[in-house]
């Protein structure tokens, strides 16, 4: 699977609303935004910025909590999911210095990481993205789309995960609100 | 970080003596091989072949298991370990499509990956790069340096860790093995 780029410019599907920082620095504002699931198709199209990840094999998600998740998430690219958020988050040089036991107990045993994303099922669709083992700025690129209706629920889900110990480690954190 | 690229030709600074077939196809034998620790570095010689792996943080190592093992691992480079081995290995796509839980079962409760590791130390230095999030052909490739005093030790820690029902899942393996 060939990497995935979110390409900030002049072109694409998206309308992008607003970019805020959340932590460290901003991304220049663009109008539209295009997601390329090729990077190869990327390389032709001037873009203010582009941000890449590859989806992988889940790090934490037991086999219980994933059959939970594979029944209840939808699929990218429902009809009526016409709004869309893009959160690229770099975490600290102390998180990935974690054991995989103590990163696990951080995200979901003290954190409800994969518990609270399951209460927004099946409104919020998500994908990650990860881009740390590609060398880029952020660590992970996750992709939301949902109803305009579930937009509420959408900023609970985010604060609520802004609020966690696990959010201690995130040093960089963008926030891309898009609509088409 | 950069990855590291393992380049098979006409230079560097280790002898190939030989690059056998464990599963799947082999690589074609080279006469030496030289390590980059900057892809970059790489670019410009031109080789046979090519393998690239990043190091990356620990994916199944408990923090006991991690003191443990920085407590007796050896750094790379120790001028009396003229041996070296590395050994390019993927995983089928249905070790990656288990869960962390699963894989880490297998991994260590079953098949005792970390443990059995654990007895050659500090005998065999070893340094793992990951590959399959850089669209590799090989999930990893693990390099291993020793005394030629060793080589019997590191024979049998090899076997051992073949015999484990982890590498059931292991469908793709060369054994390239080195002396300076």
């Amino acid at each position: 699977m060939p990497p995935t780029v979110f390409a900030g410019g002049e072109a694409g599907p998206w309308n992008v609303l607003s970019i805020a920082p959340v932590k460290g620095p901003t991304l220049p504002m663009v109008p539209r935004l295009e997601v390329f699931e090729d990077a190869a198709d990327a390389a032709a199209l001037p873009t203010a910025w582009r941000l890449r990840g590859r989806t992988s094999n889940s790090r934490y998600t037991r086999r219980d909590e994933q059959l939970t998740l594979s029944a209840r998430q939808p699929a990218l690219g429902r009809p009526d999911a016409t709004r869309a958020a893009l959160i690229p988050i770099t975490k600290s040089p102390a998180w990935w210095a974690l054991a995989q036991d103590e990163r696990r107990e951080l995200l979901e045993e003290t954190s409800h990481h994969i518990a609270i994303g399951l209460q927004y099922l099946p409104a919020v669709a998500r994908r990650l993205h990860h881009g740390r083992d590609l060398g880029e700025a952020f660590d992970f690129l996750t992709w939301f789309e949902y109803m305009p209706h579930d937009a509420g629920a959408f900023e609970e889900l985010v604060s609520r995960l802004r609020a966690t110990p696990e959010w201690d480690y995130v040093e960089h954190e963008v926030d891309i609100r898009l609509a088409r």
